[in-house]
């Protein structure tokens, strides 16, 4: 089985972006106090947690993006579930691996045996800290896969070490302008948090070809309408994650319903600003 | 059971340096197509290579560092063997899980309850990028645990965003300056490649009280020298790291007796440089 036998990644992306109608990512992000209280009662909530969830909203979103801290807070045995998850996910709806590696090369090539070809996802999330070496060993053959590149994080934090962004100095905007010259088979994208909407529009100035994966616009109260604005390139929308507004949307019974009603709801938001955004 | 009530991170850490007369650490990197040939013949084979490993080297060594992506290539298998090993290192050895995490606090607070509480691992590796919110939610009010920062990684690419931290410039030194201010209950320690040793010495003077995690001695070609020299902090010493000149010594049935004497001989090295550079 070859590395460049399947579709490509932004070719499966725009598919189910069109099929679904949806810029939505939901992140399945279990945690353990905030489970609806029936799940609570399950032994192993975790699987069958996400697989309700899934069931309820995979005809509303364009990729689900698990992150591998939320699995790891059981040991092991969470690992197995979110294993398990990946592989109940439908196979037409892309994967990002939320797990923000970023190690030298030959360990970085160990997690992408395991994310991409093991388990198989889509995509994974890569810290840049340690320069090329975290990205190559992930995409520089793989043309079906993609890597996230961090470029702006949510937090307020960012500001530590990530620098002016908007003004287009500092850390940030290093990452993006270097990392666009790598040669890579897979494609290359980039997190930029909501958070920062001025960022995000120099961001995309600064990659006009990436597709942006674009987290905090659920709890962290980050500016949809600019995720909207700045996120497509090209014929490809960007990939807006909500987690915990979706997935905790109720801690009843009804978690799963409430759970669709939220996803459809942000899936509703961003296409009414695509249509004021750009008339589409 | 509290955060606190445990012996503080660098008291078990200096315990067993003066008990094995050891700075080394050894990494539990197990890579399928480097495992010893008999190895290799077994089902599930992580596990009883890394208890060979540890039953020949446990009285050679300050620490041992699992890196979660050689695991992760195995999918949650290999996550399961990860678990097993860690339970089965003595306990009064630190283990420091090598994972490099760096999200923002809720997400870093799960990976905190998973490798430190779940776990019980001593020591986490933390990415910089996001800033302080990866640091505190893990040793913000755990005295008993310590995180060892990226400063400067020991591959090549180090160059692309890290900076001159020889003159004291970049981000590498921002990471150390920054980070000092920051408010913990335990240890904040720093991961410096041994590959870059100028940079080792600037990191000492820059963080005069910090652990310091050393990589790079072994397949890397660092200069162990150097980390032998400004590696140590008051009377604890650094933790210097080799893995696959150890763990893979040898492919044969003999695979665990010259683990145990690579691992002698890099412990016979820093004790000798030990005593050249500082006579004690």
């Amino acid at each position: 089985m070859g590395y460049n036998s399947a579709m490509r990644y932004l070719e499966k992306l725009q598919a189910i972006q069109q099929k679904n109608d949806s810029w939505l990512c939901v992140g399945l992000d279990p945690v353990p106090d905030r489970m609806p209280l029936p799940a609570l009662q399950w032994d192993d909530p975790v699987l069958p947690f996400n697989k309700a969830i899934i069931d309820a909203t995979a005809d509303l979103v364009c990729a689900y993006k698990p992150n591998l801290g939320f699995y790891l807070q059981w040991g092991a045995a969470g690992v197995v579930a979110l294993e398990r998850t990946i592989a109940y996910i439908p196979s037409e709806i892309p994967i990002i691996l939320d797990c923000k590696t970023g190690d030298i090369g030959h360990t970085q090539a160990a997690w992408g045996r395991g994310a991409l070809d093991e388990w198989g996802v889509d995509a994974i999330t890569v810290n840049p800290f340690v320069g090329e070496d975290a990205v190559r060993p992930m995409i520089g053959e793989r043309q079906d896969k993609a890597v996230y590149l961090l470029a702006r994080t949510s937090s307020p934090s960012a500001w530590d070490f990530q620098g002016d962004l908007a003004a287009g100095e500092g850390l940030s905007a290093q990452v993006i302008s270097a990392s666009q010259r790598w040669q890579v088979a897979g494609h290359l994208g980039y997190v930029v948090g909501a958070t920062f909407p001025k960022e995000l529009q120099i961001a995309r100035e600064m990659a006009p070809e990436a597709n942006f994966l674009i987290p905090g616009i659920g709890a962290q109260g980050g500016n949809l309408e600019a995720a909207v604005r700045y996120g497509p390139a090209g014929t490809t929308g960007p990939v807006i994650n909500a987690s915990r507004r979706v997935i905790f949307a109720s801690s009843g019974e009804d978690f799963a319903s409430e759970a669709r009603i939220a996803a459809e709801a942000y899936r509703q938001r961003i296409n009414q600003f695509r249509v004021s955004t750009d008339g589409s």
